[in-house]
């Protein structure tokens, strides 16, 4: 088991499947990019262990507080983190986290989307660690998300040449 | 003709001119950067085959139907494809897509996101092919765009060394 | 002293220290992360002379001209400056500028985005050249963003090698 799994099985975290698409909807772009040692991963909102999207769904500042907004960002996260290891094949080809862009579902007025994202974050650096966790990041404040997902993470992490 | 431009030319696809700025407007930057083997472009939102920013203008889920607004990002897309061929000489330098980030205006409520992106992922895939033309993708629903553009994209691509 | 250090005593412009942030708030990431040849920064808003959140907050198209738009450009595009002093020792290290992502918090009906962050994009072009500052861009309107601030920017910047 690599190193980065036995992290997950330490904190007793499992990583979802692929997201079960809602009925009639097609996603025709692959969840990971792999060019060299850079990998780019797509928009991934918070799933459920059985891969269907999380719920609740809607705003934060009208239909989420900011605890359920920072466990969806955090299921976001182990849903990001499924997606590199099917693509990658082991977590620890991961060499650090480059970027993080955190996008929170908002309703008007609503302007605490740092504490949001930090429920990714603190996974991040929970499983990687502080220094090869770390990552630029913004965290905004988005009119709309596809199916009504409160939070949406995209961004890019380096890989071990090779 | 290069293997791309054969292409554009059996899918009877044009390429625009640059955008041709609304009076008064002043954009300061570059439609491409282009850094080593990757070439970073700009939002860009729906021409006209003249230049001009395509109507109709306004937000998904108000002024424009999903049909339209999937139009629209199509036509983003053939205006990237423009901007890269004026930057690059030749589309034949790139080897792959790496990122798109598509942002499309949205009324309250609108999350469908993805089904208008997919017209700017649909031309990518059908000029360059499922394996080349695949990126890592978010779509996401902007409280308002420049100009009042339906559909604004930005992203990255891989080109060919030396 | 640098030839960029030279040219911000020239302009007479002053980088601001990190921002300080507001009572209660926890930003678990770093405000550039640099990988090789790149640096990627956080998404930064407008900071006063000493760290804290320059005003007026709030959003464009209500609580704000374009003009103090521009200017709040301005102030973000200091405050990245800073901190990219602070993580490369040298802003001479900048070979060049890559790519800019403008986030305007926009009120319903405001379509200006280009014309505020224009704000940041004057100044890194003041300061570096129109060469070496010239960077990919977008401009957009989001429905929120943290602390009520009226701009934020993120992006990348490239090194010298070595």
């Amino acid at each position: 088991m690599s190193a980065v799994g036995r992290r997950l099985a330490e904190l007793q975290l499992t990583l979802p499947p692929p997201l079960a698409l809602p009925a009639g909807t097609a996603l025709p772009f692959p969840w990971v990019r792999v060019l060299g040692t850079r990998a780019v991963f797509s928009g991934h909102g918070p799933t459920r262990a059985d891969g269907t999207l999380a719920e609740p769904l809607g705003k934060l500042g009208r239909d989420l507080s900011v605890e359920q907004g920072y466990a969806a960002a955090r299921l976001a996260g182990l849903a990001v983190l499924g997606s590199l290891q099917r693509a990658l094949g082991d977590l620890d080809r991961i060499v650090c986290w480059t970027r993080v862009f955190g996008m929170v579902n908002s309703a008007a007025g609503f302007d605490r989307q740092p504490a949001v994202i930090n429920g990714f974050t603190d996974l991040i650096i929970e499983v990687f660690g502080a220094e090869r966790g770390a990552h630029a990041r913004s965290a905004v404040g988005m009119a709309e998300l596809p199916f009504a997902i409160p939070v949406e993470v995209e961004g890019e992490v380096e890989l071990r040449a090779g």
